[in-house]
């Protein structure tokens, strides 16, 4: 494949199939003497995890990571991080008709097209389960951002037809959906439940944001900061749209109404969500993502088999009906990432850059 | 900077200020045995060129390219192409002002504290001139992928509120708007007129496609299709937003309304806009992309100078009141450019892949 | 660290320290279609594993390797291929001394003064263990490059004062020196005893070829083949030197004597090693490296402590009195990875290339 | 090509052939605040420069370099450097054979087999005329390095047969060998002058230093100084062989011999040449590289032309009868980008590192 690393300087390679022996990552350009446990790891792929409601997919993996590198006696060395997920649920189940079918939608006919072969086990290597490996390695980046002033967090925005304001960062992490509005929590869970007696799926959109960053992050004119961040959030699987601040709202906007000015208070506001000519302003960054329905559903679908004959296709097994719910924490591992790799690659050419202008908000 | 190159195969690398000596660019990984010309870039860069109607900026270059390397009796050799567009229409004039304040929603702001020096005639690097030899670098990829059955090409399909259809791929080129419907052409005139009249600026929405794509072009899962060219897209200046194919849309849609069903005849619709798993399906490739509206605008505006201090700026100069309007060539570059890199990319890995299942489209 | 991935279409990213939990490695980048088993792998590993004679290191480790992905019913799928040796042979022991104490001619004090931390236990990351992923990672390039008619093989070709020409490429595998003429094989038994009587250890020469390459793997002008072979088999633990086909004994060479002429029948002679201009040429490729006796003897040496204090460092434990011995199959493997990265690109750019010239050898 | 890019941080992309219009380079992350001008460049240029004295080419190119973008005001503003020259002693003359024969040791061949087409005019992309621009580039690098304390700066150690040491720095620059000998010159010019007279050519060795460096640059495992600075050595024109510290010399040291000790006083020795595990040791970085005599001699010598007829080649014009005469500036300049490139990558990563341990010279 040869595309499966993120990152110039702080490096996230990954490997692993929905249904192979084991997923694992190497993380690669860690600054040394970063306190790190798998404990910090956990934390964030436990927020992942399947089956922890009954939205989710039932498919029931520990999903317990182990470092078995670059951390000694609890700090990074400087080397690279070794991670590692065995995969422990893979029910063995007759996959005759997967084998030669393309469910519409998913990557089958893609994979099958470009490799000739393909582990069609629950989906192979284009299986989300890929992305338990961007929460760990994102964990570090987190952790490290963290420890440097910066905050990376998301919530669910919109799940279908239900727009999600921002009320309380408090709620996200104490509901299945990530939603940070507690009351709409009661309409979430009955449109969940239609849909699973619909036996049907829906979209989503999720917001990313980070907090305290320096200005200065992001390397015109084609690593900048924006671009480097859409090339991370469109890679995650069933992402369609990517929008940093107002996004596709700025196409009606006049440039009055759309310009952020300054006052030495600082920013007046932030349509522009936190970048300015690809280079972080110190603003928020903000960005939004949008995730299409998943097409594991089992509502017949018409399809066609590899000798491009036509056929009817179920699909069976036990799939998420919104993709989206699970994906926020996905969502700010690849901010993370992104933030991270940015972060080392400024300093390594501004380390000895002094401006005396005040840094506004 | 060090973020100035594009591709990983077919890369291309480029360097110039707005007011600089000259804009260059080196793409290197160009097939040799393509026939090349200067007219074949020049096509192109006369389509982005400034000042060929009334609604976009009055700066006037003729952007003349010279290719200096790389070509040979007619066709490329293999070896690295250089390209050349010297800066002429560089007027000089009193720079005192925008030397030491920052011009609002501009990079002026965090060029400063990224560099702590920067070029600030006319933006300098941060100008979108330097897409420029986007549009040259691209019109290489263009040719070649043409060669091989690959067309890609764009317009507008909205500007501020006014909503394009396309209607008709001839009409594009024949108007200065990109607009694919002859009928809105007195609405545009209109609008803009009005807009002129008003000092103010506006955004756009730009559609970009690909036809007669093979299936199998993108590496997963960090090189998908699809996030490298968000990574292009968004990397253009002033671009806010990317969709691939029904991208923000597909966030209220059901799973049974999202997917492509595929039948022997072909796909049955094209929701997915061409790429499934990271991968190209053979479908037309479609993205859309969201323009802010160009911040250089003649209302005054509240800003910060180099010491902190309250200023107010009005930013005088020829500047294109839609910078969308000029867009549509330099993203048909950026997407020729993705694709290129990742057809290469593609035959590198699977060059021997043999597939009996029938291609659809 | 982030500079742990060698390759740039096929790649080799690896982890792990000497006495750490296990040593991974990601390659990515492979075709698909390629039969592969772990037993591909193992052979290569059991050449170099130490143990093996008692010219060797003492540390007895299976070295057993698994592949966790990428790998489907016997055959490569094209999705990144995961590889883990776990080990097990970490004499638990008092490490006192070594922690603060800096080696002679270690990483031990650069290490210290790049990370601030390391792991110190059998030299941690520096450790030549880390070879063990290489020589797993080369055994898939070398398994791709034979079914492409290439073959990569090695031999030493020096140990300390002992010079050994190649009279019989079957001996090579039968002796643990990897010494090609079976009859100079008590002369260096012979050697290896006084040695280790002395306490001492010593250098040695490898010589590495490449048969059956097509002419066009390189890419000038910086990553020509020669040049990232250099790469390759200087970051070997221990070599100092590398030289392509006749070396230095260019220095002294004639341009009438250097050239290799050509006639119909093939080149008359091979002083260039295989590479003209950075690019193969059909002819056999061929190198040789020098490498460093091993530091880690029991005869006493000068250091400082990381106080800066002088102290007097005598290194136990189990060590090869030679590195040179075992260092045959890692370099076979460098050059297998080099060549198999060369192989990809060269046919990303140039597969359309057809030229009616006669091949020579 | 796809190869002409060299380093990872601060990169340097060139393109040009030798009677092409132009030779030029992009010089990408190059820190802001360097103060830099023509004059920086030229005067490392003007050392490489042919022509200066009658053991050199006579083709005279007055390689005049232009700054085209990335410094204002006279220093580096931290985007793109665009640097260009154009050639203008492009003798027009028959080219006739060159165009259908391959020169014997000459890259004719292998480009006719891997692009399918070539520049044969002075042997297009593969003459040695493109290092003017590796020069130029390293002269920015060479800036750079020597306001941080570091140096680089080398001398031409044997002349075929004619072994030279280092006796004078001052002497170098003042002689048309860049001999560290002032005595040995009357040996040299005789030699010369009796190569010339046979129509001969010959080889040369470099030795190229950098003192001044840091403990910790460099990136194991596979990134290693010693490896990224053989990548880069042995990419020069007509370069077999490359050496670190005692180099080839290190086959037949004891360990005990070898390793460098050390005392509060410092390191005892210098046997490695400044590197261990990869990574400077803040020694003086010391490297050797061989240069195989010209194949351009006007000694007939047989071929093939490209229908594999047999040929005789004599190749006339301006050549130079010993290429390693001039290639002193360019080992310099390679050594330069290669420190360049990891000063940045180091810092990246290793910012936050205080280590208290003295570091020894």
């Amino acid at each position: 494949m040869s595309g499966n690393t993120f990152g110039k300087l702080f490096t996230v390679t990954t490997f692993g199939e929905s249904h192979g022996v084991a997923l694992g990552a190497i993380v690669d350009g860690c600054p040394p003497g970063l306190e790190l446990s798998e404990t910090d790891l956990q934390k964030e792929l436990d927020r992942r995890r399947p089956g922890s409601s009954r939205h989710t997919t039932q498919r029931r993996e520990p999903d317990q990571v182990r470092i078995l590198s670059g951390v000694f006696e609890g700090v990074t060395t400087g080397t690279p991080i070794g991670l590692l997920i065995e995969n422990t649920d893979q029910r063995s189940k007759d996959y005759g008709k997967i084998k030669d079918q393309f469910r519409p939608a998913h990557a089958d006919y893609t994979y099958h097209h470009k490799y000739g072969v393909r582990d069609y086990r629950g989906g192979g290597r284009s299986s989300a389960r890929e992305t338990a490996m961007r929460v760990a390695a994102g964990a570090i980046a987190k952790k490290f951002l963290a420890s440097h002033g910066i905050q990376v967090r998301g919530y669910m925005s919109q799940l279908g037809p239900i727009e999600i304001e921002l009320r309380d960062w408090e709620a996200v992490d104490s509901n299945p959906f990530f939603c940070p509005d507690p009351q709409r929590l009661p309409e979430l869970e009955e449109y969940m439940d239609q849909l699973r007696r619909d036996q049907d799926s829906v979209g989503a959109k999720i917001t990313v944001m980070a907090e305290g960053l320096p200005p200065g992050l992001g390397e015109p004119i084609f690593d900048r900061l924006d671009a480097d961040l859409a090339h991370g959030l469109m890679s995650i699987n069933a992402v369609k749209g990517v929008e940093i601040g107002d996004g596709f709202g700025v196409v009606t906007q006049r440039g009055s109404e759309h310009r952020d000015e300054m006052t030495p208070e600082g920013f007046q506001s932030n349509h522009a969500g936190g970048v300015l000519g690809g280079i972080s302003s110190g603003q928020t960054l903000i960005a939004h993502l949008a995730l299409k329905p998943t097409s594991s559903i089992t509502i017949p679908g018409r399809s066609i088999d590899v000798d491009g004959n036509s056929v009817e296709v179920v699909t069976k097994g036990r799939h998420d009906p919104c993709v989206g719910i699970r994906a926020t924490p996905i969502a700010e591992a690849m901010m993370a990432l992104t933030l991270m790799d940015h972060y080392l690659r400024h300093r390594a050419q501004n380390a000895e850059v002094e401006v005396a202008t005040p840094r506004l908000r």
